[in-house]
């Protein structure tokens, strides 16, 4: 019996298998209190009880993306140990909202398999739910990683790829429960900029820079409990295409929307994420600089009292995010880290 | 509608102008971790349930400073976004213990304008009082910092210079509540020294050095949530008049406060700080060293079990403080980072 | 009265001596966050509050090596401030599980002296408890260390050896209370491998590495207390032999064991510790990798539900653990860190 893994290869994954995935994890204050920390996060519904209480939580609930990177690092050590790139999210919806004391499992369904074209690799895409211990789904997503196979020989699943829809209808928006938004309190919020004062099109410059060091990201990287080996293993990267250490997607995802906080102070809960791109590569010493693109905006059924808003999430390293960098005629910007997709929920 | 703010500039304040500060914060047992692993700080009142219940505490009060850091983090946004310095603090006095699962909120007023003469920037004066989440006032301080003007043209305040206390007065010292020193460990808490075995003109040397990395300081400035952009951010850093990121002067605090145990482990609060002068900037990779003055020994009313000590509290850089430096024929040793004027508490 | 310590010196110690260290340390979510955070440490029964129900525990006990740095850090002012080195570890036992909000206190006894030849220096040995709230013992241990003589010319003592034994009993390991392993999730746990699928001889190779960054070592000691100064300042350390920081043993203890999470994923517990050498320095910017080899396996009295493994632990730098590095024909490997010799407990 062998006792330790190397992960699975392209050629381990079958259609349809469903993966238990090891290690639940119990969030606590701890885990919420560093991941402020190590992003600046700043949002009031998780970092003051005060906050949450006049919106009806008993505590205040922990970081969205916090939960994310917890349900997401379990899947690691099963899904991506041995992958050569994070393609992409899509139809990731957030369910119910996550509590210090919450512990949480995930499970993934495979759900599409395509073997490249060079046959020493291919694409999985799983499904992953991720439930608390009363067994209630708090989030649900799709990614697909390419993967390397064991053995270049190994044959060929048949390639399914699935459909995904480019976005998470504003109907399949989960508002978390609670008592309504009347006791929203805007100055501790930090801006009184609401849903209806946005509009589709309009782009926010967040301003502020930080500076990513190694210790950060591989803190944080394991506080999720993320085991790739890129973000952590300095002899292993020589031998990888960067010849260095990679940060986490997800720990850049996590500083941008940390960033985003000057100019969507508002935007209290992610209900979704649409698509998620990480364009370009980030490394330590790296500066992450963050812009917002509104793409959309939605009521939502029977409530008067919030609205979504679709938004575009754009990481920028080295430069400020004034000039809104995107896209050149040869691609994304090489200053662009990370272009996302998603909707958060904000008082109307 | 601007949705991000780049802050305010010096021609923004009016005196008298209050300002409710946004993102209240709860502080946990995981903020008071992070500050011992990133201080390095031992008081036994913060880091002990045992030592805490036995002085009447039903948990453990975390560190003074810690509560410092979060209520000052949260002025920063509104103050001192663009300042240039943090000049001086003032007639800070620590009023209440904050315990985990208080919620701390901060609220200002600008006491004091002065443009200066370069009409450039001006400095602003205000009055910060943190309050916890049943209203109590838990700190008051006093800071001013010199801050950018946005346009050089804009039309100058009226002068106005608050009269600041050269120290707070020993009756306005609040020792906090509880049952009395009876139940104080003196071998828990690491020392036999007792209030009266110090002396006016006692020097003593702390002995420890601690080196700074740029994940530790930016970690801990996070905590705080302080958004000073000069600490954080490495591209902005470059133009600025020392091309790399400052360390927020209250980490040095912080780190001169910890390794001042070894030598008042028995100061168990911080009642007072009198005045605070940030002599030199500090970087990443400088090793802080630190020594202490008495200077002024007072008892308190109606209170046999516990008196004031004030001391003088100076951070060093990158030399062992058994020499005492402090000042040399020009101002400051260039070696010296900090000169903290403050009263602690310390059982008789 | 002298107010600040400079450590005891070798001369200093008195066989016999007990020692009641100062600061007990109240254990928080925050500091096992912080663990997990720093090593990746990912066993079940620490991060799981539902595993650690189902195991009869009413809240997941922290880490045994996050209980024992907090203990062994409160020995390091009297015993190890003025070490050369610290040569070994004997007779280490788990008696009892830690949880958050558990006060941990430490009393040490002087069980050997032995001056050096050379008379500038002498080992200490010292048996230390670690105690909670309750005064109930949570675990002992023996260490030995190589301290300075403050002057040459001070009379040795008389030389005391204590016998130790090689390898703590297996009747003497403590299996934690609780419920029994009836409710043992292998899922979850991350491994089927049961402690009857091992084998004596076995060797491990745990995969992964770890590269280590000044921030985070500092940050991990820190959190424990310990006062070390050869792991902290730079200005000190360029005075020292290898004229750079020393990362504290224990963290490279703590990194190979979260490693070997990777083939021992069902080692929930560390029983006790037999030995433990620390064979090379290791230094900020070293990727620990780890393999194990299993040296005995034991039923244990009355239990038939779990089982004993004894392990041979190496940390190994610089260079993957697939081919079990450790001695060469002139001692150890220079690229082996760590050779632990310990007990943990295993379902059977």
């Amino acid at each position: 019996m062998t006792k330790s893994s190397a992960g699975n290869f392209f050629e381990d994954f079958r259609l349809g298998q469903e993966i238990h995935h090891a290690t639940p994890r119990t969030v606590t204050a701890g885990d919420q209190s560093l991941y402020i920390a190590l992003t600046g996060n700043r949002f009031a519904l998780h970092g003051s009880a005060s906050f949450a209480a006049a919106l009806g939580h008993a505590v205040a609930p922990v970081d969205d993306l916090l939960a994310f990177h917890i349900v997401f690092g379990k899947t690691v050590p099963d899904v991506s140990l041995n992958a050569i790139a994070n393609l992409g999210y899509a139809e990731c919806r957030f369910l119910a909202p996550v509590y210090a004391g919450d512990t949480l499992a995930a499970r993934s369904t495979v759900i599409g398999l395509r073997e490249n074209a060079s046959r020493d690799s291919g694409i999985v895409y799983v499904r992953t739910a991720g439930t608390n211990q009363r067994g209630e789904p708090v989030m649900s997503f799709v990614r697909w990683v390419m993967v390397r196979k064991r053995d270049r020989d190994a044959p060929a699943p048949t390639t399914t790829v699935p459909a995904l829809a480019d976005s998470v209808a504003p109907g399949d928006l989960v508002v978390p429960g609670g008592s309504g938004l009347a006791g929203y309190d805007y100055v501790a919020a930090g801006s009184k900029a609401r849903w209806g004062d946005y509009s589709v099109g309009e782009k926010i410059d967040h301003v502020d820079g930080l500076t990513i060091e190694e210790a950060e990201h591989m803190t944080a990287t394991r506080l999720y409990q993320n085991t790739a080996r890129i973000h952590f293993n300095k002899v292993l990267a020589r031998s990888d295409r960067f010849a260095r250490r990679v940060i986490y997607g997800g720990h850049v995802i996590s500083l941008a929307r940390a960033l985003s906080f000057n100019g969507l102070a508002n935007a209290f809960r992610i209900a979704a994420i649409n698509s998620g791109r990480h364009a370009n590569p980030c490394f330590a010493g790296d500066t992450v600089f963050a812009w917002s693109e509104v793409l959309d905006m939605q009521p939502l059924a029977r409530r008067r009292d919030v609205g979504a808003l679709r938004l575009r999430l754009v990481a920028v390293k080295d430069r400020p995010a004034d000039e809104f960098p995107l896209r050149t005629s040869e691609g994304y910007d090489p200053a662009v880290l990370l272009d996302l997709d998603y909707w958060v929920l904000m008082p109307r």
